[in-house]
C-alpha cells in the first residue's frame, strides 16, 4: 500500500462531511446504519489516519484526528461517532496488547481495511469469559456497542470467570455466536448502531485477549479514556459549530424581524445579534481549550511509555475543562438557534433539532457533575483524578 | 343541555389527560390529527367550559379554563393547545362582534358542540376579503392554523381589499373553497395541525365578520391576546411539569448511580439531588406567577367593557412576566432531565424529547426577548405595553 | 400600655425605613451600632409586633412581620436584621420554655420594652453551663452575636457540662460576666453588630433556662428555625427590591446612552429595557414564593402544638424554595444592576455597592447548595428535610 | 542606560506583585495614590517595557505588557490598571504623532523615566484648545483620569474651538493651570486617581499636539482601542485569578464542612468541589481566549503601518470575545468565591470583596452589551466593528 504522506485529510474529512451532509436530516430520521457512508470512509483511507506509518498506517497525529472527528461532526454527528471510535479502538492492542499483538492488529487493519467499533462499556458487566481447553468462551450481552453493525472488528470487555480480571478482546465481527441486536432506537445519534450485541458461546483465542484494563500502572496504558473524553469534546464542538453554522445560513435569508423591532432585518435585531454574539463567545471559548487539550494529548502519546502520572493528570483536567465548556455551549447553542430563528424553523425539513438531540444524547456519555468534580478536585486539592474508564 | 354547575372540570380535564397520556408518545411520533382525542374533548363537555351560562355553557373561569390548559399539556401538549384556542376563539364575537353575534356564536357552539380553531395568524396578511354584492369573497392563504383540521369553525383575519381594515371573521370550516393542507409536520406540537388553510372565493356573509381587530379602543375589545399570552404561559408550565413528573418516575426506579459517586442509589446522588431542586425551585417560581396572573386576568375579564387601561396594562406585565419564568424554567428542565436520568434515558420509547420538542417549538409562538423589553419597559419606565397581537 | 389595634405596623416601618435611609449611606461605611435607630424603633412600638395581645403585644401575624422585615431591609439590612431578630428570639420561650417563662418573658418584654438579639449561634460550642449550688455558671464564647450591643436580653445556647444537652438560655445582657466584643468589621451588614460575646462565670438563674434546642418531638418546638430562614428570604428579598429601584431612580436621570446604541436615552437602550425586564421577573417570581410560604407560615404558627409534621414540612419546602429564589435573583440584581447604571454609578457617595455586599454576606447565613439538596430530596423522594437548626 | 535584553520581565513584575499584595486589603480601604508603589515601579525600569530598544527601551512585546498586566492585576488591580494604561499611552506619539514626536515622547520617556497616566476620556468633551498666537490655550474639565496624580505626561483629548477636531495632546503634568483633583472615591480600583483634571488657560505647544483620533484611516492609528480593550481583558483576568487563588487558600485551611455534608472537610464537599470545578473551566477559557488575542494583536502592531483593515478587524473581534468571556468569568468568580469560603470570609480584615468591588467598577469602562452587539454583528453579518475609541 502505497503511503500519501502529503495529504490533507482534513480536507479530505471536510468532502466527505459536505457529501454527508446532503442527507444528513433524512438519515437522521431513518435511523439504522449509514452503510453508503461508511463505505465512503472504507474508500477514502481515513480508516488508517492513526496508525503508524510502520504498519502502513497514515501516522497522523491525534490533533488531525480530532479535528476530522469535529468536522464530521458537524455536518452528521453519528458518522463522527462512528468514525471516531474506529480510531479509538484500532490503537487498543497498541495499549494493552503485547508487542506482537499490536503489530497483528495494526497491520491486518491496514491490509483489510478494517472498521473497529466499539463494543466495550466497562459499566456493563453482563459478558463473561471462561476457559475451554487450549481456548476461551465468550458469553452474555453487551450494551451501547456504537458502530457494531457493519463493523469488522469488535473490542468487547469480559470479566474472565475463574479469575475476576476485566479484560479486553478483540474479535471478528463476524464470528459464530456473535449477534448484533437492531435495538438501538434513541432520539439522538442515531445512525450510530449503539445497541446491544449477544455473545452466545463465541470462540475466543488467547490472541485475542489483549490484556487488563487498567490493568498495569504505566500511565501510558490508561490513555485511552482521555483520546475517548477529548473525542467526546471535538464531536460535542463539531455539533454545537454545525448547528450555529445551519442558524446563520438560516436566519440571514429567512427569520423575519418582529413587529416592535423597529428594524428592517432581523440580522440587525439587537437581541439577535447579541444572541450571535453571546452564541460566539461560547464556541470560541470551548474551541480554544479543546485544541489546547489536543496539543497536550498529543505530547503525552508521543512519549508512550515514558508518559508522566502528571503529564497524564494534566491531560486529563485540559481534556475534563474543554469537555465542560464543549458540553455547556453545545447545549445553549443547539437549543438557543431556535430564538434566533423563529418559528418557522421548526419544520421537520430542515432537521435543526437535530444538532439538540445528537448532543444531548451524546452529552449523557458521563456526567458532566463528575466531571466538574474532578475539576475541582484538582483546582482546589491539586490532586488530578484517578485514571479510570471515563477519567 | 342540561348544565351542571357543580362538575369539577379540572379533574375531568385529568382523567381525559391520564387517558391521552397513554398514547402520547405514539402519538407524537405520528403526527397527524388527534381525532380520537378531539372527539374525547367534544364528548366531554369541555368545549363549552368558558361560554357563559346564559347561553348554555358552563361559565367557568379563565382560571380553570388555564388550570386545565396546564393538566392537558402535562400529558399532550398538543391537545392542550388545540383545546385551549377553542376557548380563546369561542369568545371572539363576545369581544368583537355584535350584540347578536356573541349571542349567536355562543348559542350555536352550544347547540352543536362547535370545536374552534385558530386561524387568526395577523403576521401573515395574505388573506383579503373583497365585496360581491350582498356578500363577500375571501382569497388567500394563512398559515399556523392550530386546529384546523376536524374543526367546526375558523376564525380567520383578512384585509379588507377597499377600506384596508384588517378584520376578523367566523367561518364554517366546511364550507366550500376553504382547504386545509395537510403541511404542519414541525418538530415539536405535532398534532395541532398548524398548517397552512388556502381560501378560494370562499362566500363570507355579512353576519360573519366580527368586527375590527384592536379597532375600537376599549381595552375590553384587546383582552383576547392577554388571554393568548397567559394560556401559553399555561401550557409552557404544564409540558415542565409534565417532564418534571416523568424524570421523577424514571429516575427512581432506573437511574444508576455513578461509579465514583459513593452513594448506592441515584436518588442520593448529591448532584441529582441539588438539580431536581433548582429545577423545582423555578417550577415553583412559574406557578405561584402564572396562578397570580390568571386571578388578574380573570378580575380583567369580569370587568368587562368597564375594563380600565390601567388594569389591563398590569395583567399584560404580571402575564408577561409568568410566561418569561414559564419559558426560562420549562427549556431549563426539558433540556436538564435528561442529565438526572442518565444515557439510557434517551431510547425513543421513551419519548422524553418530546418534552423540549414541543416547548421549544411553542415559544417561538412570539418572541421572548421583546417579551422582557414590554417588561423592562414598564419596570423602568412605569409604561405599560401598547395592546397589540400578543402584548 | 394602650393596645392600638388599628395601627398600619407596616405603614410605621416604611415611614421609619425612609427615616433610616436618609443616613444608611453613611452608617454603611461608619459600622457599629445604629444606636439611634434602635431608639426609634424602641418608641416605634414595634418590639411588641409579635406578642399575642394576651400579654399586652400587638398580636400581629408573622406576615405582617416579614413584610416589615423587607421594607426596613429596601432601606437598611442591617436595621432589618437587627430588628427581625427580635421578633425572632422573643418568641423562643413559647416555643421552649414552660408556661410560666412564655408569660415571664412575653409580660416582661412589654412592659420593659426590652429589645432582644441572638447569640444563639448553635454552630459554635464554645460555652458551658455548670451547676454551681441553685445556680449555674455560664463560661465561653459564642460568634455571630447580632444586635448584642445595645440589646436587653440576650438569647444563647451553651451545654450543659454534665448531661451534654445542648440549651437555650435567656438572660439580661447587662448582667456581670457578660462582655460583647466590637470585633464585628465585615464587608456587608455592618452595623448588625453581629460580633462574638465573652462569658465569664456569668450566673445564669434555672429560671433563665428555657429547654432544650429542638429537645421534644412537637414540631411546633422546631418552628423557630422555619421563621429565621423565611425572615433572611424576606430580608434577602427587600436588599433586592432596594437595589432596583435604586438604579432605576439612578438611570432615569443620570445614566447615558451608549454611543451606538443610536437611542436619545439610556431608558430606551434595547439592552437596558431587557436587563430591566430580567431582573423585575426574578423580583417577582422571588416575591411570589416569599409571599407565599409566609402564608404557610402563618398557618403553621397558628395551629401551635397541634402543628403535624407534615404541614411543618410543607411550609420548610416552601421557605427553602423562597430562599433560593431571593438569594440568586438578589445577587444578580445587586451585581448587574451597575450595568443599567454605568461607570459614574460607582462611585462611594451612592453607595450602590452596600447591597451586594449586605446581601453577599448575609446570604452565607448557611449554604444555598444545602438547600437544594433538601429541596431536591422532597422533589425527588417526597422527604421532608429533618429539622434542625437550619431546615 | 544600559538596556538588559535577558530580564525576565514577567518575573520581575510577579516580584512587585508580592510585594505590593502585603498591602494591597489595606491600601484599598485607604484610597488615594500608591506613591510607594508607583515610585517601586519607577525604579524597576518597568516603565521602559514597550518603548522599542532603538529609542532605549525595552522592546518587549504586547504579550508581555499583557502578562505583567495580569500579573499585577491578581494582587493589586489599581496599579495593574495605572501601570498598564502607562504602557497605553506611552505609545501614543507613536500612532498619531509625527515622526519627531514619536522620536521625541520615546526618548525623553526613557531619559527622564516618565510615568504617563490617561487623560484621553472621549466620552468628556468639555475640553477646548484655542489658538493664541503661535502656541494654543487648553481650558475645560476631563474626567476619569486615571492615574493622574503622581504622573509626568498627560495625553488629553481636546475639541479644537475652530476647526472642531478631536484632537489628542501630551503635557507635562506639572504644567500652570493644571489641577488634578482629588475626587476619585469610588467603590473599586480606589487607588487609580481615576478624577476628573482641569485645565485652566493652559499652554500648549503646537509639537505637543498629536493628531487627530482616528483621524486617519489607516488601520494602524486605530490600534490603541485594541490595546486598551485587550489590556482590560488582561486585568479582568487577572483579578480573577487572584479572587480564585485567594478563595483556595482560604478554603483549604479555614472553610467548615457543612453539617448535613457528610464529610469531615470542606475540600472533599461535593458542591464546593463544583464549584471549584466551574470557576475553574470559566477561568480557563478566558485565559485561553485572552491569550489568543495577544498572539494575533502582537501580529497586528508588528505589521504597523502595513496593518489591514480585515487583520484589524479579526483583532477586535478576538478582542472582544476575550473580553466578554473574562468579564463573566470573573463577575462570577468574584461573587461566588464567597460560597466556598463561608460566612466567616466576609470579615473585613481578609478583603475579599476587594476583588468583586474592583472588577465590578472596572468591567464598567464600556457596556458589555456592545461588545456582545459587535461580536454578533460578525458572528452573524460577517462585518467587522467600526473602528472607534472602545472597538
Amino acid at each position: 500500500m502505497n503511503i500519501q504522506t502529503d495529504i490533507d485529510y482534513i480536507a479530505l474529512a471536510r468532502g466527505l462531511a459536505a457529501e454527508f451532509a446532503l442527507t444528513a436530516v433524512e438519515r437522521d430520521q431513518l435511523g439504522g446504519t449509514p452503510k453508503q457512508e461508511r463505505d465512503r470512509i472504507r474508500e477514502s483511507g481515513l480508516l488508517r489516519l492513526v496508525i503508524p506509518t510502520a504498519y502502513g498506517g497514515s501516522g497522523e497525529s491525534w490533533i488531525t484526528a480530532f479535528k476530522i472527528s469535529r468536522e464530521l461532526a458537524r455536518a452528521d454527528a453519528s458518522i463522527a461517532h462512528v468514525y471516531s471510535y474506529h480510531n479509538l479502538s484500532v490503537i487498543i492492542a497498541h495499549l494493552l496488547g503485547s508487542i506482537e499483538q499490536k503489530h497483528y492488529f495494526y497491520s491486518e487493519t491496514v491490509r483489510h481495511n478494517w472498521f473497529w467499533c466499539n463494543a466495550l462499556n466497562p459499566l456493563d458487566r453482563r459478558t463473561f469469559l471462561a476457559r475451554d481447553g487450549d481456548i476461551f468462551r465468550l458469553n452474555g450481552v453487551k450494551s451501547f456497542c456504537s458502530g457494531s453493525k457493519d463493523s469488522d472488528i469488535l473490542p468487547i470487555t469480559a470479566t474472565h470467570k475463574e479469575t475476576g480480571e476485566f479484560l479486553v478482546l478483540a474479535l471478528p465481527t463476524q464470528r459464530e455466536g456473535i449477534a448484533i441486536q437492531d435495538d438501538w432506537d434513541n432520539i439522538g445519534q442515531r445512525q450510530t448502531d449503539s445497541g446491544s450485541v449477544t455473545f452466545d458461546n463465541v470462540i475466543v483465542y488467547p490472541s485475542e485477549i489483549l490484556g487488563r484494563r487498567l490493568g498495569n500502572n504505566k500511565p501510558f496504558s490508561t490513555v485511552r479514556s482521555l483520546l475517548t473524553q477529548l473525542n467526546l469534546a471535538n464531536i460535542y464542538l463539531g455539533i454545537a459549530q454545525g448547528a450555529f453554522e445551519a442558524a446563520k445560513n438560516y436566519t440571514l435569508p429567512s427569520s423575519r424581524p418582529w413587529l416592535t423591532s423597529g428594524v428592517g432585518n432581523a440580522s440587525e435585531d439587537p437581541y439577535i445579534l447579541k444572541h450571535y454574539g453571546e452564541l460566539w463567545v461560547g464556541l470560541q471559548a470551548a474551541e480554544a481549550l479543546t485544541d489546547k487539550a489536543a496539543e497536550l494529548v498529543q505530547t503525552a502519546w508521543e512519549q508512550e511509555w515514558s508518559l508522566s502520572a502528571e503529564l497524564r493528570g494534566e491531560c486529563a483536567i485540559a481534556i475534563a475543562t474543554a469537555k465542560v465548556a464543549a458540553t455547556r455551549s453545545g447545549l445553549d447553542i443547539t437549543n438557543r438557534i431556535f430564538e434566533v430563528m423563529g418559528a418557522r424553523s421548526t419544520h421537520r425539513k430542515y432537521g435543526f433539532d437535530r444538532y439538540w438531540r445528537n448532543l444531548r444524547t451524546f452529552t449523557l456519555h458521563d456526567p458532566l457533575d463528575y466531571k466538574l468534580q474532578d475539576i475541582g478536585h484538582w483546582a482546589l486539592n491539586n490532586e488530578y483524578p484517578q485514571p479510570n474508564f471515563y477519567s
